[in-house]
């Protein structure tokens, strides 16, 4: 393990006191267009404001105002939970603010921290649903209060703004909070945790960021509480959902609620770091291997129970079901990033790249003005449109709607694209290592004192595979660059020399210089996708991939009138790339089945017509009105 | 349609004013023995002391006590519909204190419906969850609080003693209790429906029962007042899943919570059949006919989702997942035989069969001391026996559980059983039907004043097809036998000589005579059932049936070690039929996988050995401890 000096104030959401690879933060790495930059202005330009809207609209910012004003009690709008969303939308504005310094955005940050900072008591508690007069106690409902889970995301936020050079309201907010549940939950405190885990990882980086040891040693004592069952269980929630069932360094596997699950560990993972506790470590490794295995969708996407958001057992994938939703996404590519940062092993790069680009990136709309919150593989019905003003009640809406009742999806996409500069790369002792692909110039200083600049062109990425690196200034060093698991045949080049891949990375070991670039083809040619016999849900199926990019068929590239369901893939056709997709061939077989749909033979193979289709990515399916959709097809000789 | 003169208050569970076929009640049909006399004593002797026992002990009869003391405020036992529960009891004593006079069991009864009654408030409102101080109001929520749904068992408990000839307490408290709701929900009274369907078709039965055309035209306004959207929805429940998004004459297929579609769904034949509405009727036949072709487990089961307890999508019928609740079943069968009685039609009696000894006997283990409420039809990992002593919290167990917090099914299995003879024949004009095969005596007299005595034994069925029927005394007539849909090649004699099938019944038109029995020959080889492509969670796969019977392959007859997941079925290999199941070839594949789940090539064959599986009845699963088991086989060559 490497020490990451220099210790700096300035830094991404990641920090790790110790760790092979340092992350980069927002002054060393910038993202300077093509795919992702676009994601970034869209997130900017829409998104925020997006979220903005809504949240003064239906009242969950007012919330604060009226705790400061001590009517709270009498009117309080949204769940136990919705602080949070303020305080993701405030971490996604920090994170903004110190990618572009926008006077106007600055304000209304600046603004909506007072208001939030206002609600705080004296003694540093700050929650808008308890512990006033009318309202239910402070820490009365762990298992369903969210307390401790709205607190974490405050102190996400605060660190977002520390590590963006400020160190205003916000933190000062969050070290009375943190100082508050310390005495709560300390070592001398009450021996219990929070129903959501998000705490553990948010105190983790809080006292990283303020090198404060009391608050890592909180991490810690939530992260080795939780698994004694002290939750108490419902009719439909046992212990497991809550993982709380067993510790976390005896577990198997990830399991229960999704999103719980993916926090959790990467909170494991941030105190196992601290602590030096490889044992944690080893079961979080296993952990993340298992559910790679067993229990995630070919988009990167987990949870496949929509009862109680859940995994399922080992291969219980059915795409139709699919839950998958974009919050638990967003943890597996925390997870994997923390993994990446102390291990340096490329399979935790490739699923942040799979996860980013299929199961984050479909949640928000081309617009960014609605957002799935389940992401199913498979759409049967043509859903209808969610009115643009309409609060939506049900996680599970064909297509995306604008906000929802529970929207922690829309600002945890937010904040994801805000610092998603954060996953580029990192410097190690000795150099540099470039994860992602993205237009970017990155300015550094590895371990061993060497200043680096970099200039990553990769505009046409995840469509095109061309990418080229070239360094600006600054003297030799090691560049690694990931060459994806799924790139076989990728070749790389330096000063006219094909460069070897090594364990996942392209490797310029000690030579890297400012006058040659280095050229990195990735081959985009699509190939197909086929399930493990163990999938059951996915037997006889296959799906198409291009690049990064998981592809899907829609019924909005059919003949009107016919769905995907009619649609056989041909795999013993060839695949031709097209600019953002596949064309396949396929078969249309009549989808009505009359009466007892089991019979004494098997079907008969249809012997209709081959037709080419379009397969297009499936982050952007349902952007054109309503649809059918698959991502996996059922073999028209299977 | 016949009018089902002579009128008499002796009867079943149904009785129409009107219907093609008139239900026999227990004085006109006994099971004698064989397999359904089996399970009749199994809830005589068993199952109806074990529901006893446990709502004794954790307090749901007390909750009686302790309203009519004036202190069940201060402390209620269980969920708010714990109620019917003891109604559900109440009624299977009834049917089967009509069934078999057991003076113990009549004092147990009359005992208990004394401690029922004596909470009955002067109004005549009986609920022990509401109305009194500390307790919420009446009719307050609606959409959960479940009283009209309790009032509705309450009322079937009535209808239970009324028909087996007692006109006593219990019936004059169902006559307070129906005539204070009929004054707050009648015509003059509350525009309103309860969250959970079940007081229609009670309701109807009442007044068909005590001749009360107000309790008819009561459940008529609770059927045509659903649909509107009146009641309050939640962030996972929509009006679907109270099926409230339209009125049931506008709907086209059965959806939402499968329970309470199916007990809605069975009302709303009630109402069409009193009122003479065809154009209901219709619907609620098209309805069936898409829910069996479309939203139906091989073993009758419906509801393809945890979540809600809910259909789901056309096709949608994951085996892994299926909900298949024991209730919804016995719902299903409910509602197929008010259709049967109304148009005669075999495809009914078809289901019902399949149904019963499927869906719905998987529910009681051997012993009738544990229940499924969920009925899987792919057990992926062996479960943990829940203990004997032990509330189970959870529908989910992997094995059958003796009591659950919520405990639907297993009185809703007592009261099914209790009454199981209904369902065997009836009488129509000019002749009689008979629908199920069992160890029977009927005395009956058909519409045109034909007196018949007949006895069929079938005691061997399910397992052995060959049925015998014989008329003891009496005239000619005409006799219908049904040859399920499953039995090709089915051999009936009459007289020596062989009877011609039509429309689902072999019959002899005019001449069934005493002297001469009728010989029915049902073919017993098991055969395939292959799912339509449509079902894509059954692709690749087959199962096997046997006479009525769903086949499965259950671990314990596998090598030590070896799990269903890893059984291939060879369906080019012959099957042979067993004495309960079939003997299938089968191959043996590894069933782990390494690593990423989704490869470039498609899974190659194993070309493990062959070897011999013994397929048993699926109703019998889980009988021998914790195990895997699969109903549909993934195919060997597929």
């Amino acid at each position: 393990m490497t020490d990451t000096t220099p210790r700096t104030r300035i830094g991404g959401p990641v920090m790790p006191s110790h760790a092979r690879l340092r992350p980069l933060g927002p002054e060393e790495l910038r993202i300077v267009g093509g795919f992702w930059g676009e994601k970034q202005e869209l997130n900017a330009s829409t998104i925020i404001g997006h979220c903005l809207t809504w949240m003064e609209r239906i009242g969950w910012i007012g919330n604060f105002d009226r705790a400061a004003a001590g009517t709270v009690a009498e009117h309080h709008d949204g769940i136990e939970f919705v602080d949070s969303e303020v305080y993701k939308l405030l971490e996604t504005m920090a994170w903004e603010l110190g990618r572009s310094a926008d006077p106007q955005l600055e304000q209304t940050y600046l603004s909506l921290v007072d208001r939030v900072a206002a609600a705080q008591e004296p003694d540093g508690y700050l929650h808008t649903s308890f512990g006033r007069p009318g309202q239910r106690p402070r820490f009365f409902d762990l298992e369903w209060g969210h307390e401790l889970y709205c607190f974490g995301h405050l102190f996400q936020a605060a660190v977002a703004r520390f590590r963006t050079g400020h160190d205003d309201t916000i933190v000062a907010v969050a070290r009375r909070l943190a100082d508050h549940v310390y005495e709560v939950f300390g070592p001398d405190g009450r021996d219990a945790v929070c129903g959501h885990p998000e705490i553990e990882t948010a105190l983790a980086e809080l006292g990283r960021a303020l090198d404060e040891p009391r608050y890592l040693e909180l991490a810690r004592l939530f992260v080795e509480r939780r698994g004694r069952r002290s939750l108490k269980t419902t009719l439909f929630q046992g212990s497991e959902y809550f993982l709380d069932d067993r510790p976390v360094r005896a577990a198997d596997h990830l399991r229960g609620h999704a999103v719980r699950a993916m926090y959790l560990a990467a909170g494991a993972v941030d105190v196992a770091t601290e602590f030096g506790d490889a044992e944690l470590l080893n079961a979080v490794e296993r952990q993340w291997e298992s559910t790679v295995a067993r229990r995630t969708y070919l988009t990167g996407g987990v949870g496949a129970h929509h009862q109680n958001e859940e995994f399922g057992s080992d291969y219980e994938l059915p795409p139709d079901r699919a839950y998958a939703e974009t919050c638990a996404a967003i943890g597996s590519v925390m997870l994997s990033w923390r993994l990446l940062l102390q291990t340096g092993d490329s399979k935790y790069a490739d699923l942040i790249e799979r996860t980013l680009l299929n199961a984050v990136l479909v949640s928000p709309r081309e617009d960014g003005r609605a957002f799935y919150y389940a992401n199913t593989l498979h759409q049967r019905v043509r859903g209808t449109v969610p009115a643009e003003d309409e609060l939506s009640e049900r996680a599970e809406s064909s297509l995306r709607a604008p906000w929802f009742e529970v929207s922690c999806c829309p600002t945890n996409v937010a904040r994801t694209l805000a610092s998603v500069a954060s996953y580029v790369a990192t410097a190690s002792e000795h150099g540099i290592q470039v994860h992602q692909f993205a237009d970017a110039e990155l300015t550094t200083t590895t371990g061993d004192g060497v200043a680096v600049s970099l200039r990553m062109r990769a505009g046409g990425y995840p469509f095109d595979g061309s990418i080229v690196l070239e360094a600006e200034s600054g003297a030799e060093t090691e560049l690694a660059v990931r060459i994806p698991a799924w790139a076989e045949g990728a070749r790389v080049s330096y000063a006219g020399a094909p460069v070897e891949v090594r364990d996942g990375y392209a490797r310029i070991v000690d030579e890297f210089r400012p006058e040659e670039p280095v050229r990195v083809e990735l081959p985009m040619l699509p190939r197909f996708a086929y399930p493990a016999p163990a999938i059951d849900a996915l037997r006889g199926t296959v799906a198409v991939e291009r690049g990064p990019l998981v592809l899907c068929a829609e019924s909005t590239g059919l003949p009107s009138g016919t769905d995907v369901d009619a649609v056989l893939l041909a795999d013993d056709r060839p695949l031709v790339a097209t600019p953002t997709g596949a064309e396949v061939t396929v078969r249309l077989r009549p989808q009505a089945h009359p009466g007892w749909p089991y019979g004494s033979q098997p079907a008969a193979p249809g012997a209709e017509e081959e037709r080419p289709l379009r397969l297009e990515p499936y982050f952007r399916w349902a952007n054109h009105g309503p649809s059918t959709m698959r991502v996996f097809l059922p073999r028209a000789g299977g």
